[in-house]
Order: structure tokens, then C-alpha cells, then sequence
């Protein structure tokens, strides 16, 4: 047997198998039965352990170790079979292919599969039960839940192992080399330079932005969305928009990306974001190169990468002036008549009003990494055990008192709103925050390469900036690290300056 | 290792993959965007191969050969683990869950898994092409397909192995036991008794059924139609309604069980009836008792039973005159004004109206089976390759005008009108005529048993219906083969006569 064609096939399986895991997550947030939850937490949790099974399966260890000697001796000539999906790899993606596989062996192979299956099931049930509290603002119906997957938490990242912390190997999964070594500092010199320009921007503008708490059907919202996305390139024919009580984005197939959001029939910038948020999202996973298509290499970065799109599109195109100047006519002529008498100035200011908030998904670009930070402290202490989930809902609300100068009236507002802990996803927080930083160096990159591209964006056309994400970023998959895109697009590794410099010069030189 | 617990372990993993399996199918007739498809058949052809070995491995073998050692010793005790899916069985379930496993085992064993994978793909593949075909009315562009599926079924019944004929392996995948010893005779009959009395029937009296073709938007049709499925019980905590090209039930876990139907905005009854016709499917599938839940008995006993609940609903119960006494009324007042000019009489023979018509699912309960004759005339030749696929759209046609006087302008509303041959489901078709036989004759049963029942439907209610199919049919699933549930409830084996008689009955001498 070749091991390059074996290890080939095997990837190809572990592909196909986790689109499918996540056709049965999306059918879970979109339009399962409600009592469907308990036969879709087994059958999630029998998909994750056939995944898992097959990663540390012998036969997958002997072909990696069997493709990686044949990868020394250049015999490359018999690597691919007559399977239509196989393509042959050049020797960078090919280095990467066996970097991405070595990566996924040592990490599995530390996870016993009964854990796997575990924490599968619990995160289901989790995830519902999470659902019904935010509903019902009570996080005391959430707590024994939140605690198993707690307990199995810790179990993983002992399992995997750390030399400092626990929460270490966590933020890895994510973030791939990330650690509390390079964050923690990272975070702390952007909070201290964040706060107070925060709090210098809030007191400098009132902006009264009840232009934008109009009725608004959601049909009509969804209409508006619809005609932005295909503005964009959002192809319809491998891509849909839905519903869900937290939006996301998920892949089931290399032609079939979905994304969600939900609506507020009195608050439309809440779908109207969401949806260019996810869209970004998506189209990074529309974009990966036909070379690398039905492989391990078909994925984003990192999630920090992977939110450096999102980001890009929801805030750097679509929160600019230059992007309303095209979308705000339409909006007042044929979607939101009320509109017609607000002038443009006002909605722009509306739209990128910033104040202290208490919804993450909701909040303004310049508060929005304070959110990241309060949840980074915190789910770093409750992986440590230095805090206890009943401390957790007074502990978050004191952090947002500190940090923003808010506090939830309810947990539903406050500590129970996202949904990732359900999940079982700790380390994942952090990388919304890095995207930020990310999104706000790439956005300076573009504006150098594409000088005349806001004047585009004037007229609706966004060609030259997914041409230049596509070519930059989407084709090239997980071919390379996150630190060596952020170098190859930008020529120096992340630093957080941009999105300082672009939050002055938007919030304290040319809007206010 | 118990080999029981290790069947009964083997046995609820199937049972997950299987529901995982029918998510992707569904997902894929209902949600999925148009260029999935192609990925997508790589996943189901991986599930169903993934199902496949799982099924002919030697530890399920063994376990089974175990299972029925320790049935003979009557060492149940250590049967069931700590698994809260797993109920101890009585010796009657045991006995039934071994005989189905044995049955299981025996038919896999016979297919390669090669076959397995490449029929899975080739009918994914050829489902998304037959809807195309449909569409443009174009056999040609099916042909190439369906030749394809046709060679593999045909491999398929050598690999099953066969006495007769080749189509005798097909159908016993959905009719276990059937033949074309007992089928050929059994059609030959009706055929003769119905031809005429159809002829009869027709010519008898003309209905103007114009009060049918008005106006109804989607949304209101889907709105009755829920109102009408809430009256049947039907539990949207554990249930859908969608959308789809061909109207199916899908069943994705214990308690989640979708039904599709479709619109035609100036012909309502195409969707109210198929409504009532899936949701007569998906109580069934929501029916099996909680002792066989989650096991290879918690499934119908034949497709021909399965059909029975779904003809019993739409037929028997929803072309009732009693039943419409109840929901015309609210039809005329709440939904369809238009209505409210038309007399009852009139809108009750134009739903039972009778007449040569093209499309099977949309025909009346009279010629229905004459339907399914020619179906099973052809797909029996194509497979016993007495004829060719490039004869085929000819020998339909001839068949029509044979069997129902009428002939089709096109493909599309001829041999390209049914999913069933893009799905592989050669063998299919005939339990379509056997559950109308069954339902005539359980509706014979339950009059006897409840003689009081007409007297509900004219008040909307059906919670003796739902009890008596619950008791009589649903809860045991699987427990018992056709014959024997035929036996019991109705005292007789199947026999044409009570269909026989109930269209004579309704259609000669009450209706017309």
C-alpha cells in the first residue's frame, strides 16, 4: 500500500465525516425538533468518536509515518490514485499537509475516546440547555451543565498537557502555538491603551441613534441582506443564509458553507451585520484553492484568521462611510421609508456609535476587544480553578463594571449570552479579539495595494477586495501559519498599533 | 465480552448511523444548495459504506451468533448495561430483534461494500440529475443515469442471489417475504376487477371539480394543513414540515421525524392530502413502544404496512365524507372564500373525483393502483432486462393508455415523474398497491372495532384513530412480519376484496 495515496484517502474520509458532524450541528441550531436533542447529542457524539478513532488509528499513523520517509526520498510520482478528488500538492502544501496531519495525530492521540465521546454528548445537551437559560435568564439552570463540561475541560487539557497553564493547550486548538505567554501581555498593554481611549471617544460625541430603532419587518430585513450578500459575491448556488438564536457559520461541504443570523424587528443592524459578519466567514471557506479542495488544508488559519474576515467585512467595509454612501439610499428608498428625513450624516454616526454596551455580538468595534478580554480573564480562571462557577455570573458583572462601566440587569444580558461554553470551547474568546487586531492590519494593507478601492466601495463593488482576500488569504487554506500570513500580507507580525491608530483616526479625527 | 450487551451496542450504533444517513438525504431534498450535491454524495456513500461494514464485521457476527447461544440458554440476566437506550426485551421482542439481525446480516453479507459505496453515489448523483430531468422534461438527460443505476441493481439482485427472478432479492428489501410468485398473481387479479370498475366508475358521472383550481397561496395551504396535522396529533416538538420536489417522511431520530410536502398555488389538494398522506407515515415512526426504542425493531414492519398508515390517513379518513363535514366549513370561512359559494356535495365528489389521470401521487384512490401495475410491469422487465431503457418512455406511455386510457404529452409528466429508479429503489413501487390493500382492510377493522368513529371525524376528532393504529400497528414496530400483523388485526391474510368493495361501495352506490 502507498502511504502517500492511504494517508490521502484517510484525510479525505476525516473531511467528509466532520462535514457531516457539522450538518448535524447546523440541522441542532436551525431547524431540529425540539425533542430531537437527546438521539442528536448520541449521534453527534458516535460521529466525533469515529472522527477521533480514525485519527489515532494505526493504519493512519503508519501511513503518516510511511508518507513522511517517502516525502524524504522525493518519491512523490505514486501519490495519487484515479480518485477524482486527489490532486497532486506541490512541495509547500505538501510540507504543510504533513505538518497539519502530524499536528491533528499528536493532539488526538492524547485524547482518550471516551472523553471525546463525552464531551461531545455533554456539549449537546449543553448547548440546549444553555438555549433554554438565556431564555429564561436563568444561569442556575445552566450551572450543573456548565460544570460537567467544566469538569471535562480540565480532563482535556490535562490530557493534552502544558507547561504553564491549562488554559494553554486550550487557546492551541484555536489558535495554533498561541499561549497565555504571548496573550496575557498582549491583552493587558491593549486594555490599558483601550479603556481610556474608550472612554475619551464615548465622552466626546452623544450620538442619538434612534434612527436605527425603527420597525422593520424581518422579511424586508432578510431582502436587504439577501442583495447585500450578492453584492458582495455571496454564491447562493453553494451557500445559504438562515436562522438561529446565535449566528454562525458552517461548513458541510466544499460547496456548501451556510451561515445564520437572527433578526430583531426594531434593531436591524443586528441581522444587517450579522449577516456581512458571517458572510466574511463565509467566503473565506468558499475560497480555498482547488488544489488543496477535500483536504485537511481546506480550513482557515486559525480562528484568529478565520475572524480577521469576519471582522474585515462587518466593520472595516462595512461600518465605512464609503459603504453607506451606496447602500443608505437604497435602504431609505425601498426598505425603511421612515428613514427618508434622517439625514446620512446621522445614521453614519448611529451605525458606529460607541457606548458602553452589554451584548458582545452587538457591540461597537472600539469596545468590542474589552468584551474578549473580561471572557478571556474569566474562563482563564475558571480553567485554573481559581474561580468557581458560582462565582462566575458576580464575577462577570464586576468585569464589565470595570472594564466598560456597565452591568447586566440579568444573566440573561450578562454572563449566560454567548454560546461557546456550551460548546466546551474555552480558549476559543481570544480569538475574536485577534482578529480584530488582524482585520485592522490587513484593512491597512488593502488601502496601500488598492489605493481607489473606497471609491469603489462608493459604487457598490467590492471585486478587487475579494479578488485581494481570495488571493491573499482564502486560496492558500491552512498552507501557512498565521504568523507567517500576517507577515506575507502585512510585513510585520501582529501588533495591535493598527487598530489603535484606526480607532483615533476614525472616532476622534474624521467622524466626531 | 456479553454478547448481547455487545449486539445491543452494535445494533443502537446502526440504528444512529442510519438516522445520520437520512439527515444527509434529507438535508439534501430540502435545504442543501444546488452544488453541494456532489460532496454530498460522497458523504452518504461513505455513511452507507461506513453502515455496511459495520453490519458484516466478525465482531457483529459474532456477537449475533453469540446472542442466540445465550437465547437458547436463557441467560438474559446480564443482557442489558448501565446504557439508559438500552430496555430489556420480552422473549417475543428477542426472538423478533434476532430474526432481524439475522436477516440484516444475511443480505449485507451478500453485497460487497464496493457495491455499497458506488450505488450510494451513483444514486446521489443520479437523484440530483433525475430532478433536473424532470424539470426539462428530458429523459435523455437521465438516461446515462439511470442506465448506470440500472446495471448496479442489477448486480445487486446477483449478489442476493435469486430462484425466479432477479427481482424477487429487490423487492424483499421492502416487502420481506414478497415475490413475484405471490405479486404476479396478486396484480393479474386486481388488474382484472379494476380496470373495469374504474371504467365504470368514470363513466358513471362527471364531476366539474373547478371549486379545486382557485387561488391559495402557499402560506395559507401551509397553514391549514397544520391546523389538520395539530388535529391528528401530530408533535411539532418531535416533527417538521417542509418543502421538497417529491413529498417523503424521513425519519432522523426517535423523536425527530420529518414530512415534506409541496405547493401548487391554484390546485390545493396536491399538498393538504399529501400532508395528511406523509404525517399518516410520520405517526408511525413516532408510534413504536418505548421497550423497542432505539433498536433495529423500532422500525415499520414492511414499506406495503408503512403505506398502509399513510393511504389509511389520506384515503379512508381524509377523502371521508365525515371528515370534511368538520374541516369544509373552516376551509370555506377561515381560509378559502371562494369557497363559501360551493356546495359541500360539490366539493366533496371533486375531491373523489375519479378519472383517467398522469400523475401518480396526485391520482385518485380508484386508479391509484393501476399506477402501480405498470410500474411494477416495467421496472420488473428493465431489471430482467426484457426491456431497454431507451424503450422504456415508450412502453410507459403504452402502458397508460392500456391501463388508463390516457397518455402523457411529455416525460415529465410521464416516466420521469417518480424519484423512486434515480433512488436505486427497484422493488419499491408495489408495496405502494400492497398498502392500499391493507389500509382497505385495517379501515374494515377499526369500523368494526369502533363503530362510533364516524361520528368523531364529524367532530375533527381522531384520538380514537390515533389509538387504535398506536395499539394495533405502531407500537410494535418491527416485532411481527406483515403477515402476522394482517392476521391480527384483520383475521384474514391480505386479500383485494375489501379495496374492492369499499370503492364499489363508495363510489358506486354512495357517492354517485
Amino acid at each position: 500500500m502507498n502511504p502517500w495515496k492511504e494517508l490521502r484517502r484517510i484525510d479525505h474520509e476525516v473531511y467528509l465525516l466532520r462535514h457531516v458532524s457539522s450538518l448535524l450541528g447546523w440541522d441542532q441550531e436551525t431547524y431540529m425538533p425540539i425533542r430531537g436533542i437527546e438521539e442528536r447529542a448520541e449521534q453527534i457524539s458516535l460521529l466525533e468518536t469515529l472522527i477521533h478513532s480514525k485519527i489515532v488509528s494505526p493504519a493512519t499513523r503508519e501511513a503518516l509515518e510511511g508518507a513522511k520517509e517517502q516525502l524524504d526520498e522525493e518519491q512523490f510520482a505514486t501519490e495519487i490514485g484515479g480518485e477524482s478528488h486527489v490532486r497532486p500538492f506541490t512541495p509547500i502544501q505538501r510540507a504543510a499537509f504533513l505538518r497539519e496531519w502530524d499536528r491533528r495525530v499528536a493532539r488526538a492521540s492524547k485524547i482518550p475516546t471516551s472523553l471525546v465521546s463525552r464531551m461531545a454528548y455533554a456539549t449537546s445537551v449543553g448547548q440546549a440547555k444553555w438555549a433554554q437559560a438565556k431564555k429564561e435568564a436563568s444561569f442556575e439552570l445552566f450551572k450543573p451543565y456548565l460544570q460537567e463540561i467544566l469538569i471535562l475541560t480540565r480532563e482535556l487539557a490535562g490530557a493534552l498537557g502544558f507547561r504553564e497553564t491549562p488554559y494553554d493547550p486550550l487557546v492551541d486548538e484555536y489558535e495554533p502555538g498561541m499561549t497565555c505567554a504571548v496573550l496575557s501581555p498582549l491583552f493587558e498593554q491593549l486594555r490599558k491603551d483601550l479603556v481610556p481611549l474608550f472612554r475619551e471617544i464615548v465622552s466626546a460625541s452623544t450620538v442619538d441613534d434612534r434612527c436605527l430603532h425603527l420597525p422593520f419587518p424581518k422579511e424586508a430585513q432578510e431582502e436587504f441582506g439577501m442583495r447585500i450578500l450578492q453584492a458582495m459575491g455571496f454564491p447562493f448556488e453553494r451557500a445559504r443564509l438562515d436562522v438561529s438564536v446565535h449566528p454562525f457559520t458552517s461548513t458541510l461541504g466544499a460547496d456548501d458553507v451556510r451561515i445564520t443570523t437572527r433578526y430583531n424587528p426594531t434593531y436591524f443592524p443586528t441581522a444587517i451585520f450579522g449577516i456581512i459578519h458571517e458572510a466574511g466567514h463565509g467566503l473565506y471557506d468558499l475560497g480555498f484553492g482547488d488544489e488543496i479542495r477535500g483536504t485537511i488544508l481546506a480550513e482557515g488559519v486559525s480562528l484568529g484568521i478565520h475572524e480577521s474576515q469576519s471582522r474585515f467585512w462587518e466593520n472595516y467595509i462595512g461600518r465605512n462611510k464609503a459603504f453607506w454612501t451606496y447602500w443608505y439610499p437604497i435602504l431609505q428608498k425601498e426598505y425603511l421609508k421612515d428613514l427618508s428625513l434622517v439625514p446620512f450624516d446621522t445614521f453614519l454616526l448611529s451605525i458606529n456609535r460607541v457606548q458602553p454596551s452589554l451584548i458582545r455580538v452587538e457591540a461597537d468595534e472600539v469596545s468590542y476587544p474589552l468584551h474578549i478580554i473580561l471572557r478571556y480573564n474569566l474562563e482563564k480562571a475558571l480553567v485554573e480553578d481559581s474561580l468557581s462557577i458560582s462565582d462566575l455570573p458576580a464575577a462577570w458583572n464586576d468585569g464589565m463594571v470595570e472594564l466598560l462601566g456597565i452591568k447586566p440587569s440579568h444573566d440573561g444580558e450578562g454572563v449566560l449570552q454567548d454560546i461557546h461554553w456550551s460548546m466546551g470551547s474555552f480558549g476559543y474568546f481570544p480569538t475574536y479579539a485577534l482578529g480584530t487586531l488582524y482585520a485592522a492590519q490587513f484593512y491597512s494593507s488593502l488601502l496601500k495595494d488598492h489605493p481607489q478601492v473606497l471609491q469603489e466601495i462608493e459604487q457598490g463593488k467590492y471585486g478587487t477586495i475579494v479578488q485581494w482576500l481570495r488571493e491573499k488569504v482564502h486560496t492558500l487554506g491552512k498552507i501557512f501559519t498565521a504568523e507567517e500570513l500576517c507577515r506575507q500580507i502585512t510585513g510585520s507580525p501582529i501588533d495591535p498599533g493598527y487598530f489603535l491608530r484606526y480607532v483615533r483616526e476614525k472616532y476622534l479625527h474624521r467622524i466626531s
